[in-house]
């Protein structure tokens, strides 16, 4: 969610080959330095993202300058963003070779990408599998990754680029209430990072377990009220009689 | 939504080539009479459903008997879900046969079927494209079928077998107000159909469209609560300080 007051970064932690064999994985990946401050969200294969992952650290090639690149000699997001398109194009094309001519898994992976370089504005990417991104802006001002849709209705409904920084988190911690109600592949914990506009760095970073109190009332304070609100509106008059 | 106070079958009209090519088709299909009350709901290649439909009306060969069989000759719900199962299965090979050489247009579709057939109890199934089917029970009392992910965690949270039908009609309409937020590809009017376990035929039938005074309420009625049920949630406690 990238908003005037900041830019909060969520993902679950649940990798699954089948739903008898789920792991716990770390899908946020936060790189902060004095220079940058840089989180990466992935979503899709686990051994896609992590080539690129590793890519990253040893240095990625430009083709044009035929240097090799990392986010320390990123000048800025665009380009921060363009080599971790790089990165992720290489490493999908090397797992994918194996994979997709031995197994039926796919090797598609989805970055976010988000934070800044130097004293840039926050800037938020989404980074498809073969390298190409886009970047968000103020009219929807959030990406989502993996189970995109169980949760969509939520941040479409209430999620504004004016919306203070902790209702944002708030509403991203309903959204991802609602797909964990529904979908097996996305469980706690949650992995939380928030920058703001001003302050350098990371501002909140955060693991949200399932014993959590906070996670725990949100989840008992929003099914009581969705209760109340189903009940607040009046039968449907279609029975006739 | 198969529940102990009857059935309610729903579904919206938005047929699409794109979206650059919408249409409104019914995808609610009525059958009936004095002996057998049914109602299909179709999700998937229009031109397959009205395939799997048209042969519906002229009969279904039954390999084993070597006879044509219709709603008509069907002596209970499970041989009519075979029967249907074999209509869709036909449907979507002639039509499969021709899209999938040619286009990357699926003919896949799927088939809610519910109903009753002379005294019969009400029962629902879901057909899948091959034929095969399953059966609604107490535990999960719903089936979706086409853009499901956005509607279904409110029908997780709310919906019980023993949910009285109004309020469960209720839960429908607000599982379709939310996806319609979020989806193009599903849009107004929703066709409506209830059966009750004692009373025969069908009980209600409706088309509910944009202009619906109840449906305008639920929207706004809905959208309000939802927004007072996030601001009555105190502020994330992760921010420090």
């Amino acid at each position: 969610m990238l908003l005037a007051d900041g830019l909060v970064l969520m993902a679950d932690t649940r990798t699954n080959a089948g739903v008898d064999n789920i792991s716990t994985y770390r899908k946020l990946h936060v790189f902060d330095t004095d220079a940058y401050s840089v989180v990466i969200a992935s979503a899709g294969s686990l051994s896609t993202t992590q080539e690129a992952l590793s890519l990253l650290g040893e240095g990625v090639l430009n083709p044009d300058s035929g240097e090799l690149e990392t986010l320390g000699t990123a000048p800025n997001m665009f380009r921060a963003a363009q080599m971790i398109g790089r990165a992720l194009h290489k490493a999908r094309a090397d797992v994918g070779s194996v994979l997709e001519g031995e197994t039926q898994v796919s090797a598609d992976v989805t970055f976010l990408v988000g934070g800044r370089i130097g004293g840039e504005r926050l800037r938020l990417f989404l980074i498809y599998g073969p390298g190409n991104f886009i970047e968000c802006g103020a009219d929807t001002p959030y990406y989502q990754i993996g189970e995109t849709k169980y949760g969509k209705p939520i941040l479409d409904r209430q999620l504004r680029c004016d919306t203070p920084i902790a209702e944002a988190m708030k509403i991203g911690l309903i959204s991802f209430n609602s797909t964990m109600r529904s979908n097996l592949a996305v469980g706690m914990p949650i992995d939380l990072a928030v920058l703001r506009p001003v302050e350098r760095g990371i501002a909140v970073q955060h693991r949200i377990t399932a014993q959590d109190p906070y996670w725990q009332s949100l989840d008992e304070l929003w099914s009581n009220a969705l209760r109340q609100a189903q009940a607040a509106i009046p039968p449907p008059p279609y029975f006739g009689g």
